[in-house]
């Protein structure tokens, strides 16, 4: 098996047999999986993130989240990052399921919350050094017409969550 | 920069200067592109697929889609992947934007479409060999119910397809 690392994602390249019976070399990246949260403030704004992404070489409007550590459980996993990347404090989490960003070919799972009851921070927490982030509220009407204006590239997991926390809310 | 490539992905490690002015080392998936439909019929059903992925080992709900061949027009690429995976020619197409499914380690893009005024083909057309796809259709009433249910792994192209397709659609 061929494979190359960098931080926490591996790609490996393997040959398999699939269940339909053909076999043949195929590619995958394993990742340690990730959480995101749909911060939601008492007034009914939610709390989002102009984040830049070298990937794609642009901001992006995304939800809070980040990679589990090791043995990390996923909520916990977004009380820290929501502190970090946020600065905010939640009470009440909601589970909102689980989402595959890239099943076509990648491993990771991503734990979908709604964080409610949301408290500032007094003070700024200090978060991975290398992130470049802005945050910004919207209201859900601002959010759903910024996602349909076609201005915006659509994060996967930030649709799929705001998706899923329109059901909870139910927006409709 | 190491590198390591199977069919249509790359991975690539390599020293960046990020906006925010920190160098570190950091691995991208380099991807082709790829385009999806949501397939409406004309009594308001959405056609969608049960497909296996080896990524992940299971069976997930995925709304028709596919990757680019070098070239290849999105919208042309998604005519093409709605006959071969679905069995129908849409003569309607309306564009629901671009989804960025990984962008914290992947630069693929994914070209969203609406396809409408379906026509089922009298044979079905040879697609890849390897694919293993069950066609459902399914109302937009029972699409949210399984979507809302935590049954179903969230697959994250499709459930932003249909958020922005129910945007379209004005089903609120």
């Amino acid at each position: 098996m061929a494979t190359l690392s960098v931080r926490k994602l591996r790609m490996e390249i393997q040959r398999l047999r699939l269940p339909v019976g053909v076999e043949g070399t195929y590619g995958c990246i394993r990742h340690p999986g990730a959480s995101l949260a749909v911060p939601l403030l008492p007034d009914g704004r939610v709390v989002i993130l102009r984040q830049y992404r070298f990937a794609v070489q642009r901001r992006i409007l995304e939800f809070p989240a980040g990679t589990l550590e090791p043995g990390e459980p996923p909520q916990a996993a977004m009380e820290r990052e929501l502190q970090e990347e946020a600065g905010y404090r939640a009470s009440r989490w909601d589970d909102l399921g689980l989402l595959l960003p890239c099943p076509g070919y990648s491993d990771e799972v991503i734990h979908l919350f709604m964080a409610r009851e949301l408290e500032p921070l007094p003070a700024p927490v200090q978060g991975d050094h290398d992130e470049d982030i802005e945050v910004l509220t919207l209201s859900p009407a601002e959010l759903d017409r910024r996602l349909a204006s076609g201005e915006e590239p659509l994060d996967g997991k930030t649709v799929t969550a705001w998706f899923r926390a329109r059901q909870l809310l139910q927006l409709g």
